[in-house]
């Protein structure tokens, strides 16, 4: 009889975790301990038996028990742990235990005192020698003797209780789960799928950067070669990713000028977003830059230096991109034959056009974009900040992404998506390994608070990582602007202490804050457009804070971790206090976030629930200083070090 | 081109309310307005439009239109009234406007003071050309005229702000709207369904009586006809719904006696839910209680006055029930060949065989229980009391309410089961209309109010209807028990007004609270055992409370619903104090916990979000006092009458 000609009794649902019922992977890293649990359960009252089943795709199921954790709720557990990069999935199997449930019967009427148990023996031996019968060929040894004891005692032993301690032996229970038929068994479908990223994909100190700017001379754009000499400098502050802008050829035609403006200037470098010239497109490297070679030799200087390179991918063109010549029917023509140019009106981008993706031809474009990334990786590249991923379709990424993973697993995605928040929950699920965030925004106590409790807790936690950027270069925040250094030092830790995945747009040590305009978060003579020179150990910078808490931060495996974070109660507002916390390793935050003035507080500890003594030391990691703690603290903090990292000595 | 081979952009997700995306029907009721809301939302700035789509199944999908109601979430919604009771479904479509995004494109350009606008009037032309081209045929004459003077701006209107108005103009846009190629179009899938029961789904006050027990003579059963003279009485009390155990022949084999006693004496009735004998079984009617004429008269009866019948179905059988003998390969056989009773061990029910649902004969089995619904359907009852549905598949219950409801969609369902959380769940989404709960074991204020949230606002409510029974057959709480008249009263008020349906066992209005030992839940001579003759105008009953709590629930829409209640402070533990609103009716409900003593309190009115005044009128509908309360007022309840419904007059 096949299973499906069976009556079906067991219901497995609430399997978590899983995003969308299975839709969608769950992300979690290499080394990662997954708890599945779900609500199995059945008519009546037979034992059932349930597995959970889980590989790496392409690679064979291993099997692991699950056991009731909650019988009151139905509610099952099994763990497994993530060895391998790459995308996973897991399903349970469940079916009832006819033997067991057989037993646990025959237990309760001898416990109950009952001694006329003939047809109960009878049942119990047909369900033994259809076993035996079932599995001659297949049984071991000594499950063949176990089975062939556990007849004998129920067509022949007289004492009940001395036959249900034979009957019930764990070895017995075991062979018998193992060889029965399990008739009625029900898989869960769909599988849910885990993608497991490498380490980098959940913690990671990001530095942008703008190769062109990293040497001595205004008038001239920096080599990679040039840049190289900084690299040091730039590990020394302790970063893990080293992210560029496009590095490729930039168009001629309505160059963008200095600060923004319509028209270039000679020498003027133009935008790095408006792709692509004769001397080629989004494979190319910018001659000024230097050639293929020199970048590949800039990966492998900063891979020596333990900083690898995220490169911007922007799927966009300038009108001198080859594609435009090429490939015209992979962009907007309108009926007069002129070419759309990207707008938000009345704004132009005159010196961008946008791809068409839904061209007739799309098919090819999509090919060709996904062979810049295969590029691009070959070049030694493994991660991608793609530049407004919310105006090209979003089964695009889900394709791309999942395409371009299935052979390189290790390959990360950013997501740079400004917009309303189901897009850039939706681009998280269909792949991006990493988002941007509205981290930038949040300055207050209470908007921290709200918006990182529903980054840590609401289940977006499962799919969506932010990547908590305190500047960029689109972005500088009118809190840095008015705040000055404190507020640099402030924004830093934050980002650094709130998020394992954190980073700083270049500039941003030297605690650079001036707009180009009041009102405007862009800033004044933008490197956007133009050379910059800096004095990269200008005065007052803060260097000294980036490398300690990035040396903090590498330290610590509650930094690196995400959904550990817990606010605890501070008595002031313009301070935010929170713990994160991973085995035993706990640490307490304390943040000023008024730049202007000193606060000091009362902080509390819940030290009965974080299992700490009344009073415990803690050693401020940022200055070396300790102190005695108890349940409630006394905190100043001021501008000139407007925080505490401490950790708990337990 | 077919829309598969065109780009997809839009998303659909969060549809609400939905179960399980769509896997099971969300519970209504006829009459009920359902508001569907949904993320929809795709990249780039194009205009998106969306429309409901929903039917009772089997009749033609109605189409609304869905609005944008928060344009930040990309929160659209729309609306649509059950009209038919039965099965529904709803889906949703939409696609990209091109003709408005063009529009609102020139708009901003328009307004941003941009004057060489000649190639997008060019793109606007082509859009508005190719749809005068598309709909030649289809479109009406206004349609088409309004399309022509649109094509006739475009090609000559100088004032670009005089064109964006005709542009613009509504009824042109709506034109364009209907008439454009909706080549994005994507529908949500799958469709998801909602069942609209009749109102008594959702409301109705239950009585449950033996019909056995309704006469005179202690030696002798009641029969139908002499049952009837009792009905105007309980008429009287304001019922509803008059819920009968089972009313078929009872096995004599293992008859059970008096109190549960394993061996019954001559004369002793026997359970009813030992099923069948020689002169019928399922399909029949116990020849005591008289002919299947006699029980269809007093359905006529009970309706004349109000009220209609639920039938208790229990899907088991006495061991002379004629199945047993007919059909023995639908039960189960020991391998000597015995049939196995029912059994909880060391509890034995020798006189119920339960059927075996993975009998290889089951489905002639489903057809033969499928028959017995269709047989009392036939004879006027469209309410079926369910025992314990958990012992018997779910797979099963899914298929039979689904095929009954589909030729009988005003037939109801409640499932009598009292186990573990899940399966409580699974049997209400499968279809059951209502279900037991845990209602009779949740006395004191904390433990009410949090099951009633989870009932009311988890979730649960779009599913999971409870019909809250005070006592039943099975169950005389402790609370009852020892509370006396007092205890009867609070719970009465309690169970009517937290829950639109509820219901009592009769003897609970004469407070019979004699549990057959210390410590059990069942009664003193319990009539599931025996004949009862009771004095039903008792000195110290309680009808006067049951007529009057009745009478203002079939005068409050409000205590009509579920989901409407809010629990409110009140400063003393012994007193529960919860609002239930609809549209402008406001109730106040206090009830004294402590049916020993009297407490006093200050309950708390959030007299602000309620849209109060800082003082108003109340009225007791329990006793006709009127009272002027504001925000904090004080409350004494004596366990003489230990309850306030307080109607707020605006």
């Amino acid at each position: 009889m096949s299973s499906q000609s069976k009556q079906k009794h067991i219901v497995i649902r609430d399997v978590a975790p899983a995003i969308d019922q299975g839709r969608f992977c769950v992300k979690r890293c290499v080394g990662d301990h997954i708890t599945v649990s779900a609500c199995i359960f059945r008519d009546g009252p037979e034992v059932i038996r349930a597995r959970l089943l889980w590989s790496l795709e392409g690679t064979e199921r291993e099997r692991v028990p699950m056991h009731k954790v909650n019988p009151g709720l139905d509610l099952w557990e099994a763990s497994f742990t993530l060895r391998d990069c790459g995308r996973h999935s897991y399903t349970i199997i469940a079916w009832t235990d006819h033997y067991a449930s057989w037993v646990e019967e025959f237990r309760r009427k001898v416990m109950g005192g009952r001694t006329e148990l003939e047809s109960e023996r009878k049942e119990g031996l047909m369900l033994v020698e259809r076993c035996i019968e079932r599995s001659s060929s297949s049984a071991s040894n000594e499950d063949a003797a176990l089975l062939r004891q556990a007849a004998e005692g129920l067509r022949s032993d007289k004492d009940l209780n001395a036959l249900y301690e034979k009957l019930s032996q764990p070895a017995l229970i075991e062979a018998m789960e193992r060889l029965q038929e399990h008739g009625d068994l029900v898989q869960y479908e769909p599988a849910v799928p885990i993608y497991a990223d490498r380490i980098r994909g959940r913690f990671g100190a990001w530095y942008e950067l703008f190769p062109r700017s990293q040497g001595q001379d205004p008038n001239r754009g920096s080599s990679f070669r040039e840049a190289e000499a900084r690299l040091p400098d730039i590990a020394a502050m302790g970063f893990e990713v080293l992210y560029l802008p496009p590095i490729h050829p930039i168009g001629l035609t309505h160059r963008k000028g200095r600060n923004n403006t319509l028209v270039a200037q000679p020498g003027d470098p133009g935008s790095p977003w408006a792709i692509g010239n004769v001397e080629g497109g989004h494979e190319a490297v910018h001659p000024e830059l230097g050639t293929v070679e020199d970048f590949v030799h800039y990966v492998q200087r900063a891979g020596e230096l333990g900083m690898e390179i995220a490169l911007d991918i922007a799927l966009q063109c300038s009108p001198d991109h080859p594609w435009v010549k090429n490939h015209p029917e992979w962009f907007y023509h309108r009926p007069d034959g002129t070419l759309k140019y990207a707008e938000n009106p009345p704004k132009k981008y005159e010196d961008i056009y946008p791809l068409n993706f839904d061209s007739e031809a799309r098919a090819e474009l999509f090919a060709a974009l996904r062979e810049i990334f295969e590029l691009w990786i070959s070049r030694g590249v493994k991660i991608f900040r793609i530049d407004n991923p919310h105006t090209k379709p979003i089964d695009f990424w889900e394709w791309l992404i999942g395409d371009i993973q299935r052979s390189h697993p290790e390959v990360l995605f950013l997501a740079e998506a400004f917009t309303r928040p189901p897009m850039m929950k939706q681009l998280a699920k269909v792949g991006f390994t990493q988002s941007y965030s509205y981290f930038t925004w949040r300055n207050g106590k209470e908007e921290l608070r709200a918006y990182l409790e529903e980054l840590t807790s609401s289940g977006l936690q499962e799919f969506y990582r932010p990547n908590f950027f305190a500047n960029t270069p689109d972005i500088l925040h009118a809190y840095l602007q008015h705040g000055g250094r404190p507020a640099f030092m402030t924004r830093l830790v934050l980002a650094a202490t709130l998020s394992p995945t954190y980073g700083i747009y270049s500039g941003f040590e030297l605690c650079e804050n001036v707009p180009v305009r009041p009102g405007s978060e862009e800033y004044l003579d933008s490197e956007k457009y133009e050379i910059k020179v800096r004095d990269w150990d200008a005065p007052d910078n803060i260097k000294f804070l980036v490398r300690r808490v990035n040396e903090i931060r590498r330290h610590s495996e509650a930094l690196q971790r995400f959904d550990n974070l817990r606010f605890l109660p501070s008595s002031n507002e313009n301070i935010i206090f929170y713990a994160k916390s991973w085995g035993e390793e706990l640490l307490l935050i304390a943040v000023n976030l008024d730049p202007h003035h000193w606060h000091d507080c009362t902080v509390q500890v819940p030290v009965h629930e974080l299992g700490l003594p009344p009073h415990y030391g803690v050693e401020d990691l940022l200055t070396g200083a300790r102190y005695t703690w108890s349940e409630h603290n006394y905190v100043r903090l001021d501008p000139s070090l407007p925080a505490h990292i401490l950790l708990v000595h337990r």
